[in-house]
């Protein structure tokens, strides 16, 4: 091969000189970092005029503004900068910035700095992980983080691995889909589980998960074992390490070892509580993960990722055979044979984006200690404003965060009859919502006097540089909003008061 | 409510003021600008380390760069910066980029900076499409631009609609799950069809689909009928607009007439071709595209986006009702009857990126005239290139581009008796590949003297500003590789000759 022309023979070309446009190849980072501040100009005005957590005047006002900015698909363009930051701007102005601490609804967190510099080079560069030759260095980067990973949930497994997912819903799909392939075929999970294992037996073609009762929001193993009775090792149970709900972790080692008694596979979903493994001391409360068949983890929750950042980890390597597909121009057997890796089993989808390159540098730049640590401030807030709740004279409390959810209730709406106590409480959210003073989240949990359904308020804390004050003057405003929206109804329906 | 708290009093608090890691809120582009710079340095260093379009030496090299580097899960972090320049410049050194003409094997294009910085500030912001108290208004952005997709697709369906995906894969699973909840099971496509037909026929738990005969990798409408016969209204037929192979583009009309003759429902994957509808000049190659049910695009194919940016459209947005789901948390009705949007059933995934927003930006920025003419400049290049592979003296082509793909064989491949020629084929491809000098695709198709399969090398051509010469030194490379492989085929094995 002494006569193999050289890289350089072919590239760069003249062509290529006029390539003006592209993030990628020869100048490309010069290019982005020319465009970036129109951007970041757009991103700051935007944030600035917005003031708080979420844009105030709700959909209406919201859905203004982009009238107002003609977004859509013009046949002629205005250029990259000034698009660039007109609809950064937009953007900013009206996001609900998980960055501020009343931005504390969801499982929705402030990305890290770090983590976003990261993605850009890697869509300048654009690996696609569906074979080699698109993300030689990539997949290598890729594995290396996802062997990380697996040991991380399987410490003391000989060959547990992990693959890329889009989430805790994808890795949740995969749990059913590998049982399914080893013809394990009745989804069972708790009261407590995510609507994303329902949602996936569907997709799947699965009939309906068996639903096991859930006491403070954990699945009761009694009722799992009786559950599990009938069905054996056809069965693959989803237990929750983290509920959407309130965060509470699912008793994992009693669990685990009614389904080692039954025969039946164990997928835990630890999207919301996984990386409390990266924490000394708060990773004993998710003790019992490594005996699952799976695990769900999800870095855009704690991990500090943007979305997507979600891994799918298994004990065996060999249970992964199951994503094993073959196209012949990505990963023919003759490549295969002559060392090209294979990646198109490493995912359901084909073309994908390497979120792996982002957490990846987020380790090596805080460490698993780093992460531990801000895992470990959210939970501490969570116990702090848990106090304050405790504390405070209009606000009651459903029970002590097991992670960093804090899930309450104004007083006011217990005074009122049927479900207008729950409608109040919905009124609360909306109303904090749509004038632009904070992001709360809402759930449903049975703690009516007949164990019905009654709805509660939560705070999912993910801002790891927030402290507990920062959050009164947010309980406070939740309290007075619930006083004036009872005030009205008593106004008007004197018969509720 | 006039005594409800202004935003003001919530935040900023104090405890925010060290948030010094944080990519969002007040200070984050300040952030992000002080942090982009390292990472845009290492990729700078790591692209001319390369020097080529891909890094020489194949996996064993690019594996031993990654070993030095001791990425993975390191307990303790190096900080935010070294992180970011040491892995981006090992990212881009490893890298296959697309930018450089001479990476183009696969659908796999070179982004626009103008996409690459956009999505910096929707990564720093973080919305996620489940609900609008997450993306209020890339909720509306993301609306909009399907909404201007839909109608690119469907000028004159009364309401039509669109939904973002990760790629083609997910786009084709969408067009056989609509048929399934539909009641519509058996799938059927061409023997040209992706990979990704089978797979979501597989996924979802239908049967294996109806293969129909191709001739020069377009489906025999007369075929379709007869596969049709006995299925008809239970039949979902997917067409492709611009195969994977080749870039031939299905008899699309032809196709739908038949399934309205027949019932059957059409899907066509346009993942590659979809694009050419924002050219004036090229629009006719997809015509009948308006006559399916639901079509695949992929703006990270012709649309120069960084992988994902698929989206799905649908004639008739009530098909879009199967991916209704509830959650209490996410989509409560009593929070939709009060005016919030619901997103959840906008997809199949819960958390989701903003991915619409880069998309929208770029639309924005070049206007669809402007992405139509990048199109035409990489079929144009098809064009030239494959007359100069018609002119070439050692190889041959197999047919005239319809888009943007090349397909063509060293002659000397057809000298070989039985496999052998496929082998050489192949092992010219893998030789370019680990040698740094260029990325080619492969891809078999039915050319054998008796429609066996033989395997051809193919240039996907996706960069917008390469022309025709700057891919000549790689045509000579083929062939020059090919003749030393001969050389040493016959020398190892005289009966081959």
């Amino acid at each position: 091969m002494a006569d193999a022309p050289s890289a350089r023979v072919i590239s760069p070309p003249g062509g290529v000189a006029s390539a003006e446009w592209l993030a990628g190849g020869s100048g490309g980072a010069d290019r982005l970092a020319r465009l970036l501040p129109a951007a970041l100009r757009g991103m700051a005005a935007g944030t600035a005029e917005r003031g708080g957590p979420v844009p105030a005047g709700g959909p209406a006002a919201v859905a203004a503004a982009l009238v107002q900015s003609a977004a859509g698909l013009p046949r002629h363009g205005v250029g990259a900068e000034q698009a660039l930051e007109e609809l950064s701007a937009l953007l900013a102005a009206g996001s609900a910035d998980p960055a501020d601490p009343a931005c504390a609804a969801h499982l929705h967190c402030p990305p890290l700095a770090v983590s976003v510099a990261a993605d850009a080079v890697a869509s300048a560069l654009n690996p696609s992980m569906d074979s080699w030759d698109q993300a030689p260095v990539a997949s290598e980067i890729e594995r290396e983080f996802t062997t990380g990973i697996a040991r991380l949930c399987y410490p003391d497994a000989a060959r547990p691995d992990a693959v890329i997912t889009s989430g805790g819903t994808e890795s949740n799909l995969l749990g059913l889909l590998l049982a399914r392939e080893s013809a394990v075929t009745r989804p069972v999970c708790g009261a407590n589980s995510h609507h994303s294992v329902a949602r996936a037996a569907w997709l799947l073609g699965l009939p309906a998960p068996v639903v096991v009762p859930c006491v403070d929001d954990r699945m009761v193993p009694s009722a799992l074992a009786e559950a599990l009775a009938p069905l054996g090792a056809q069965a693959v149970v989803v237990a929750t390490a983290g509920t959407t709900n309130t965060g509470r972790i699912d008793p994992l080692p009693e669990i685990a070892e009614i389904c080692r008694r039954t025969g039946a596979r164990l997928h835990v979903d630890a999207a919301y509580g996984g990386l409390a493994l990266c924490s000394e001391t708060l990773r004993s409360r998710v003790a019992g993960l490594e005996l699952a068949d799976s695990v769900a983890l999800d870095l855009h929750k704690f991990g500090w990722q943007p979305v997507a950042a979600g891994v799918f980890a298994a004990r065996e390597e060999t249970d992964l055979q199951a994503l094993t597909v073959r196209a012949e121009y990505l990963n023919a057997d003759d490549d295969t044979e002559a060392g090209l890796p294979d990646l198109l089993g490493r995912s359901l989808r084909t073309s994908r984006r390497p979120d792996a390159f982002r957490m990846a540098v987020t380790l090596r730049a805080l460490g698993t200690s780093g992460i531990g640590a801000l895992v470990e401030r959210c939970c501490a807030n969570a116990s702090g404003v848990h106090t304050m709740v405790d504390d405070h004279p209009a606000l009651r409390s459903w029970g002590a965060p097991e992670l960093s959810t804090v899930v309450f209730r104004p007083m006011t709406a217990d005074e009122l009859p049927g479900t207008a106590g729950d409608d109040l409480v919905a009124q609360v959210r909306r109303t904090l919502l749509e004038d632009g003073t904070a992001v709360i989240g809402r759930g449903a949990l049975p703690t009516g006097p007949d164990g019905e359904a009654q709805l509660w308020l939560k705070l999912t804390l993910l801002h790891p540089h927030a402290q507990p004050a920062d959050y009164r003057a947010l309980l406070d405003a939740v309290a007075t909003v619930a006083a004036d929206l009872r005030t009205s109804v008593t106004r008007e329906s004197p018969v509720a008061s």
